[in-house]
């Protein structure tokens, strides 16, 4: 059994005569035949239709079904021959289901067109992945929240600007990172109901003159309605470009997630361990663990955007209705799809193996004066205007920088020098504990919060 | 009443001192001033909800009303001072309301920061915006109904590969347009959902130790809910991104419709007349009328990919929370509304005045053998096989050619020459007219369904 | 004989273990194997350096060259066992040199470090593969200058806005086409300046403690010159970036060329007939042949643009050195190498034969009253001012519009009654013969000028 | 003196006629105002030249000079009236002519048009904006090149995946970035060469019938020499697109300095001083400061890599030769020379008061075990085998990890316990000054290395 060769048109082949050569290049079986499953499930609901409208006799549809399912299996088990003479994934099955069972394969064209037929299977084949994708996004989710529960009352320090501003507790980081990853959820739930819209039906581009079913169809194919406009149905790429743009988002997302991992695996940062599995260490430098994979994930952000943009070109200026252009929508798909299942899958295996060194945060935040603004909050509700309490805080922490400790760790007597509104109830927001126990309300780091968060997180999941 | 200066920093500068010039480089406020009026909105509920919970005065609050109208006066006559040295929207109202007010101008900041205010009044922005979007492309959608309304009748070549292919009306063509403003439409509804969640409570990036009732706050902003997470409400910019996603697949669509009216106002299609206002002409050739609208608009396409691009890269890699980087959101944010309103509103006004050249129209789809395809299913519909059909639709296409004449001018005799299964009611579908009302189905160019798709939309954009 | 499964990681192995998942996801010999014989040019000019400073013996050498090409021989016939365990290129060879030699194959990376090693390999592919990329472009300019002498004469309309403005010659269109491949070429010179530099000797990132002679490595790889510092060597991909971006800028251009060669062969234009080899047709419309090849060459154009998208966005804010994110610049930059390769030779085979309409060409031109601007230029070099010569062309212009007639079929007296200033040699300008020849100056359309511009082009690429 | 609003259209104004909103969306003159003078430099020399041929009297060419020179003072004042009417800069500042000259004033556009114009215009302007930007490239090397040699000896760690990996010196690190930014400096030289080519003459798109002089009129205005295709002079802005390009290497080059900054800057890493003037300070935490520039900074890098993005899309597919489309090619352009300056200044102002905390950097380096490298070379050149060295060096760090010291603070006799073939000579090469001086070859890291590498840049910087 042999197959075509997926390899790239290279240089190599510039020796071929030019008839090869153009067939070679505009052939695009190489990559599409991935569809080839959904365009056996879209000729299965085209050819019922047409038994129903009396175009198919009934044995000719028992035929086309018999070939179809033995095409199928061909393929499942690697035995089918792709052929670049046949140019694309609609003709190959064709030509091989008129070797099967004769005329009957052809006359399953009717009132139908490639243009409309592509166009069809690119939809059935990315709400496959897109619900694989949604699957992904959930295991990751659902990592996350187990950690964040384990985590929620571990105190690291907050940064902005990557300055330690104020102590939050890892959990609540977690959660963030849950809710970036619930809009992309969202957003591809939003990009499904306009990717499930059937094109089927728009022929070449205006219609047909057999009188088709087009609702029975969509039926039988679980679309949500036929599309409305024949010239749109067959020059429409926008569910290619929402979803790339929806997918750029996740990488960007996860691009700030590996930022994060990168860093704080560092031996400067030093809060987390990666595990090995997606590491690799170095036999000279046992303590020395690259983390590969939050790199390369990170690395493949730019990937996913570039095919957005590239997809975006593509279809600039393109006067209706199909062009052939349009054949260039499928590999940055592809690659958008592999790249979002490669992703979220090696995170979602990654992340409950990661372990906090809570010691290393807590100190990290300790020494950062992360109370301070907590100190400030304590003067005002004492009554001190905003200026004067900036100022005192500013005394006290420059008096922690001279002496070496926090501002939990300065005397009574010492902060009623700067201000006599202090009483002994500062040591309790000085504290990190009950600094980030006070942030308790909705959206708030107190552990509380967190809990509550996850809660309603578990809920929604459930739901 | 002087301004600040709105121009760019610019290389003249460059003798300035350092200080002046890193004050000038890192200000926002020549840009952010544009979010003024919903900066106060938020502060006017953020003090009902201070007021309420204790925080401030009766009389502090009425100060703080008091202030924000006298500002907001300023602001739309033109008389407020904005000042590089306040450096943001934010810092220059609020250093003014003290001027006005006094100490409780400062209070009014308790438990919020500029982070989480920056990301509340980005929403609320893009959020009044998007309403107004939405009703351009309203405008623009009933525009073209009307057209198409009107040319529901008007046959014209419909094109794949800009090939003439198969009649269609112009009315149908229209229509296909109007479906992907209606994508268009559906992804702006989509994208507030994620806009109208309010961040306002998440202050620096923890939350705040104050007791602030988040819900009161949304409630008086509109927004659907409060967020759900600090840290990432103060450094989530999905939303800008997302929306110019949108607004790239709008301006992907003009810019096709742009294409469109461009090859057809060229003297080789001659099919539109596009009205002058929206032309510039030559004295020395009056018959020549450059159709710049379309082609800026066109040209415009590029500019909000740009900015999508922009967005997606200034957030890959970030760490949270809040980085200064995020300044950079608003140009390109700002850009794109901007870009998009005056592109749509070009669209709206323009197109009840594009007029069809309706002769022309069908003249070029008599010339291109439109109906060849009709008259291959014709001889299928007799039983033909189908390669044996095309091979007498060859032939016909080819008597055509050579006697410079249109498969619906052969004679009977002639075609029967082909095939003797052809009768008299060939004539029928040869015709442009015929060919168009048989394509009658849900989405096919038949007129009757084009007004069928024309009463729905109109239905539909009603409810 | 065995080699890796090529395929992309798909969803159907997310059933496997979570340690083979990962080890395949952060694999990168699927695609870095196509720099194999570059990885095999690097290992032998750097064990000939070694030798020379005496840390491989004249025996370990000869061993190591020995295993090198067997190995080359292996990877040439196809029989190379590829194996996704050694992660990437390198480590696959160097396993199996280890097989053949012993362990002189593990000394042959004294001094050296896959990092240095990759960046290596990856500048002596691209050099070589921008040397085949200019030799394509130089086939596709000799097509064009050779069409362009055949067409020098022949006269079409020059179009501002996609309405015709003057008379050219299409020899003098098609040179244009000349110039941007020119610059092309051009930039491509000078991006090779910036490739051709060797980071070999920069190790890991800081160099090593081994006395090597990186003069000598990189004289016998031809390079110009070792790069000037280890950490910039191992981190840097501007090389990469600024290819994808000179790609980009041919894909422009190609694009440019296939708008303009599919507006031409549509049926309301018709300049041209462009080979059926690069078209497809249809048994049922003879006359109609979709322009396959151009379309898909101008959808390439967003797919290397997406490339440099993904570059850029790739290396932003990446700290030094070396990261794993780089691992991700070798795909995009493969299939930018592919797919101009591929587009240059589909452009060079067909050019030759697209044949000109002239006839059509002609007529169009005359149509548009192209010579307006002529009359007018006649006019004031007889002294008229400018205002006036305006409005005596547009009156000339509406009568020849009213009356069906171009400019040359008016009669001089019809021309004298709109100014007593036109004399019998008005006809030599207002022919389109005689527009074209007066426009005598270097750039300018006359015949004579293009032929020149042909001269001094080949001259140029013989040089 | 009243001046054009150069706010950009906004939805307040939706309310105003079609014609007034059309007028305002077309006209280019609030931007590309910006290229007065040079639109003023080229008409000079297009005058001299019109004056040569005989085409303007001297009378009129002296009229035409003080015109201009008057103009040119009214801009240079701030106050030339500009005029939304006028559309662009050349029709403002030809009807100001006129207004003081007369007829000479329009017989100026004798053999030019305003699509030449402006091709010629913004040729000039960039000319003289990148010679800005290489002033800027050079103060921001001359910088670097000042802190490297003062820091030549510092030792840092250096980094591989954000893990310390081996020595190297924070001058060796700063040298890294001087190279980035000669690569750019390189670019735009490239640059330059193709921006330098002369337009005017080009005509509206086919030359002009008058005989003018191109090669004077490039002289004139120092253009290397005048184009060679019209119809390629008045479409091309592949200029402006290879500026960006460049444009955009160099932004991702500040990005990757910014980050390091921010890094270097954190309490986790502490390497690193940032003047007060680039930072924001907090009165409440006056340890804290944030690294407001090299964040700023590192945000614009997408702002141009999106004006890149703009520019590519804006001619894609564009037919010859000048339509609309291409006035969208200034905004981009300018705000890419305005970041470009900007951010090029704050750096070179900034890195002169970059304070290295030297004893920080040193520590980070000893306690990440980053001579495990050395002492294996050590021991291979000693002759045991790699894989044993490999062996011998994971037990010695595991040693140091356990004890907690570095291996430099190992004993002889707990190293010989590993290996017997280890000296006391082992000592030079596990202090941290050992390894960085053994790496001692061009490119290396050594202090002798760094100080030859800043002599020879000093030498080339002179040059």
């Amino acid at each position: 059994m042999t197959t075509v060769n997926t390899e790239k048109l290279s240089s190599a082949r510039f020796a071929e005569a030019t008839d090869a050569f153009v067939e070679e290049f505009t052939a695009s079986v190489t990559f599409d035949q991935r569809m080839a499953l959904q365009d056996i499930q879209g000729s299965l609901a085209h050819a019922a239709m047409l038994g129903k409208i009396g175009i198919l006799t009934e044995q000719e549809l028992a035929d086309i079904r018999r070939g179809l399912a033995q095409i199928e299996g061909e393929i499942e088990r690697g035995e089918f021959v792709w052929s670049i003479k046949q140019e694309d994934v609609h003709m190959n099955i064709e030509a091989r289901l008129t070797d099967l069972i004769g005329i009957a394969g052809k006359k399953l064209h009717t009132g139908r067109s490639r243009n409309d037929q592509v166009a069809t299977d690119i939809r059935l084949y990315l709400r496959d992945e897109v619900a694989n994708i949604l699957l992904q996004l959930e295991r990751l989710q659902s990592a996350l929240l187990d950690v964040a529960e384990r985590e929620a009352d571990t105190i690291m320090p907050g940064f902005t600007h990557l300055q330690v501003a104020q102590p939050v507790t890892f959990g609540h980081h977690l959660m963030a990172w849950f809710e970036m990853l619930s809009r992309d959820k969202d957003r591809l739930q939003d990009c499904i109901k306009r990717i499930n819209v059937m094109p089927l039906g728009a022929a070449a581009l205006a219609g047909t003159s057999y009188p088709i079913d087009r609702f029975m169809t969509a039926e039988l194919l679980g679309f949500s309605r036929p599309s409305n406009n024949s010239l749109d149905s067959v020059s429409d790429r926008d569910f290619a470009i929402e979803f790339a743009a929806a997918g750029s988002l996740i990488m960007m997302h996860l691009s700030r997630f590996s930022e994060e991992l990168v860093l704080w695996a560092s031996a400067q940062f030093d809060f987390i361990d990666i595990p090995d599995a997606f590491c690799t260490g170095s036999s000279i430098m046992p303590q020395k663990k690259n983390p590969d994979v939050p790199e390369l994930v990170r690395g493949k952000s730019g990937r996913v955007a570039g095919h957005l943009i590239s997809l975006l070109m593509l279809m600039k200026s393109q006067p209706l209705a199909y062009n052939k252009d349009n054949q260039e929508d499928k590999e940055p798909l592809f690659d958008t799809v592999d790249t979002l299942l490669n992703c979220l899958r090696a995170f979602a295996d990654m992340m409950p193996h990661v372990k906090a060194k809570r010691d290393n945060m807590y100190r990290s935040a300790k020494r950062g004066f992360a109370t301070a603004t907590d100190l400030a909050d304590y003067l005002v509700r004492k009554g001190m205007a905003f200026r004067d309490a900036h100022e005192v805080v500013g005394q006290a922490v420059r008096l922690g920088l001279e002496s070496g400790r926090d501002l939990s760790e300065l005397t009574l007597v010492e902060l009623q020098n700067f201000s006599n509104t202090i009483n002994e109830d500062v040591f309790e927001i000085l504290k990190l504990e009950g600094s980030v126990a006070l942030r308790n309300h909705i959206g708030g780091t107190a552990p509380e919060q967190v809990r509550k968060a996850i809660a309603a997180a578990r809920l929604q999941m459930a739901g």
